[in-house]
């Protein structure tokens, strides 16, 4: 494609704002042709400023806009399915946020409608897969010198839950990302979920069942065990330690600006996942663009959502069962690689 | 006590024979009165160049030697009971290395015995609460800024693991640790445990089920996870994470001698516990010493070494279920704030 | 402005090239309309699958080639002079790479021509002031709570030289960053400069003084010690501490992907400035074009330059005298606040 | 010897009461057969409940007390000469904390008079050379990987100072350890110094110029740059790299407990060099102790005192000249391997 790739963006609200900013000011190649927000004051302050870019309330009507090349979907997970159907209706490539959606049942169809297709057309806004640090840590487990994975230990701490939370999303939404990053660390699948539950903290709003055990059973055997903890109150903080049969690697240690002042050596903790994964969300939508550009579809697919989703779904049950979760997949289509 | 303190020192194997050479070398106010072992051999070597020390094969013997105000007791956990009761005949306070006993019912023998005694003789070697990063680690959580402890994530690893050792062992002997620890620096009782067995490492032994999680769910609602990892191959590692309502507190690093060259940035990592764990069997050896010639006792308790002989054979079982396995105690007698 | 920044870039190294393919495929805004290197063949190599990017063997065609909106100047440093006087007569705003000038003299009539054209045109590429973690500590030190800054202490080292480095370009090539560095991150100026050698590495080609210790006296007092060896054979490192009256900062560890195995804790040490530094010439590069667009020049100015040139003159007669030697600036002009 | 080591302490302040705890209850084979103090109260305060303790005045009255065998100097430093003195005419082992004298020439006068006596009686109290990180930092150095060492750069940073410390102590007291240190870790002697001087910390007292940055050739061409700052405020730092011509060794991070809260992560900072160096006087104690009882010598040798109060000299008046100060030596007896 000779021109800059024209994006419509879906969704105005904190994440879909972020991505008209990158897709307007941070990536080359690209430029936002319109914004669709159920809000119209929140998409035209998202598009404010931006020339040529198209303001809407009903997102079919954003993908049909003039200069529409490609979709980046950011609205809730409830939105996308009707979302990414409109954008496979116009062959229109997708960058959907995770997780695709709300339901297994949701994604398995958007599946079963790319395969219709013929053709890849979608990827799933799994983020870690573009930060340096993961990266770094799929090359170190590639390249095989520390033997086979045995175990994952991951960490994945918010300073604050939003106000709708609910002990479902711990798993659903927040996990989702380990999930998703397990089963592409590892290249295998999951098999079955448990949750442990520790007593609430006193820091979380009444009912939500926070922090909580996730483990998860991998196909070939490895184990994989996730703190979630999204009031810890201090910070946000990803960490992910690989065990493997010669040696381990881990990521995820605070940035090296270290103060030392009143008897203490001190490093700030992010905040915010939009902080501690700008550079990795700038990466991933870069790399979609170039792709995009191309002609190609890279990154990770509908399945890898679909997977997420049922791994998720089991996982709720775990947490209400208190037992051994088995995860049962539809059948993998070959473009898939199935 | 005016005078030196007269310590009979059991068993001379590894441990033995490293605590004959603190006893005589490394902390004040002791001498080795006596050396016993199976072996006259190893007990003549531990104790040779060593004034005053008589080398028996009996342990009763050695208790009964010139000189022995005290008893060390470091032979295989088998002859514990039989040493701690023949100390006991004698009002002899003990130091037992852990595990006090290879059975809970043993261990139960020897409170109930102490109990019988009227006064508190025995201390379980339980060294990591004379660590300086655990004992620090209890402070930040005894001082209450983090909020109730809501999780403790832990690892423990070893080089290899000896010839003889066995599944049941990386809970009962390696993890052994792990429960007492969680236990002092939680001060909560364990009510349950679950073992999750990822598929061995090639690295292990064959028919050794290494490595594995074990969970343990404490009584006010705190959960603990336990990497045990006998043969990770790379280097004896212990590393504690406590995560509490507001913060969370963490050690185990390595030391900080750091080498760069060719391209990399190296740091050690200790490969055996003596070494690791050097300064904190001085420190318990010291503290035990002192005490024990001030008339006091103090330190880990027999019912310390009680539960966590109870807890690890709940443990076994849980390797053996795959369930969660419910820990049940004995009453708890008076002497040890029951 | 509404369209693409098109940039004529001179110089088509190893620099050069990088920043080429940095504003065709990195940066947002900004297009390659033109590529100029007195070998064509880079020139063309550089350009090669860039629509509309014209290719020159002479700068001052390039810079008069048809879209070209603002210049970029990466080739050596005695060709910055001709370069940026051609700009100026065209009135193009400019990004040159550092040093400004080979010698003090030609950055002071860069100065003074930008002087006489009545506005800023010029930013000089001192890309560290683009770094997080140096933008960080110099928010720790303007945040005022370590009080008035006393010290710098900084290492910066090479893996190796290239072929024609001379002991001179220690100090005027390689310490020029952290001329600029201090003087930007204490606010002040250098007034003298020492340089002591220790005995030059055996790993250093034959007749280089390598490693020195370069000190630098600030204005209002503080001490700044650099440590540059530029053949230390094992990576790049860039560290500083700034300490003050209560406390200090510090940057520049190794990132934090850690990988245990054999016996040691290990982390990978960049080789190369551009990959230490490629977030900072990604947003350095940003910055400038934003900037440019919206018809502003920010970031370092020729009077940086010409500082940062003026002080090397000073450190490379101080590397042959052995003295202290104190810097003679002209008059600041007051375009840049003199 | 066959029993316990009689140890005269000399000096009942801060670090003599210290040596006295640690005689009393840390080392093996000793006990404190006298203490010694100008202040009667101070004496006998030291020496409470350590029975066969005898107290006085006039240190060379505790030389003459019945059962000692030894003598540890922990007087000021204008009274080590006669404690030393005193003891080699008895031809008793003495400890002597550092500096060995007030002046070079002092320190030159118990040179001779141990070469006098014809064999080794003084060990000097540079308790660095018993850290554990120090110790592998030589050994690092020593082992050779990375070839010769080039450049030192070390930290030595204290909360505040002593009510009458004054400029020269910043490099006749503090200073002198890296001066002992750098002689020990690169096997060679200092050949000049230089003192650079910052503007000094409003945080220091008036008219102390505070901190310094202290810059020493080594007679085979390494150059140490030492940071001395007894005025920081916010903890006890020491730490040390030296720079090879293959790689690098540091050492002097902060120990590994790390607390996260409130958006950051905290490490304590030690307050004080006898928590710093604790382990470290443990070690050098015991190893004197056990040395001293097997009838040999060892550790930092009077020559070593001597040399570290030369360059200390050299250091003052390079202070004051702010010029290159070269050091001028006695002649080496052979007694330390002239």
């Amino acid at each position: 494609m000779a021109g800059l790739l024209g994006v419509a963006v879906l969704g105005a609200g904190r994440m879909g704002a972020d991505h008209v900013r990158r897709l307007d000011r941070v990536v080359s190649g690209a430029r936002v042709a319109a914004v669709a927000d159920p809000s119209s004051e929140s998409a035209q302050r998202a598009a404010a400023g931006i020339e040529g870019a198209s303001v809407h309330t009903d997102p079919l009507a954003a993908l049909a806009a003039p200069g529409v090349d490609a979709v980046l979907v950011a609205s809730p997970g409830a939105a996308h399915e009707e979302a990414v159907m409109g954008a496979f209706a116009r062959g229109l490539p997708v960058l959907c946020e995770k997780p695709l959606a709300s339901e297994a049942a949701g994604a398995l169809r958007m599946v079963e409608a790319e395969v219709r297709s013929g053709r890849r057309l979608l990827q799933v806004g799994f983020m870690r897969r573009y930060d340096v640090e993961y990266r770094r840590m799929k090359a170190v487990l590639d390249g095989g010198g520390l033997g086979r994975p045995l175990m994952l230990h991951c960490t994945h701490r918010n300073v604050s839950s939003p106000p709708d939370f609910t002990t479902g999303m711990l798993v659903s939404s927040s996990v989702s990302h380990e999930i998703d990053a397990s089963r592409w660390l590892l290249a295998d699948e999951v098999h079955a979920v448990r949750v442990l539950r520790p007593a609430p903290s006193s820091g979380a709003p009444e009912g939500l069942g926070d922090p909580q055990l996730v483990l998860l059973e991998m196909g070939r055997g490895a184990l994989v065990d996730v703190e979630i903890f999204v009031n810890c109150g201090f910070g946000y903080q990803v960490r992910c330690e690989a065990v493997g049969e010669r040696g381990s690697v881990r990521i995820g240690a605070e940035p090296a600006v270290v103060v030392e002042s009143a008897g203490e050596a001190r490093t700030a903790i992010a905040q915010d996942y939009l902080v501690r994964f700008s550079d990795a969300y700038d990466r991933e939508v870069q790399d979609w663009v170039d792709a995009t550009r191309a002609g190609r579809v890279t990154g990770p697919t509908a399945w890898d959502g679909y997977a997420a989703a049922v791994v998720a779904e089991a996982g709720v049950r775990a947490q209400a069962s208190g037992e051994r979760e088995p995860v049962e997949y539809a059948p993998r289509p070959a473009l898939y690689g199935g």
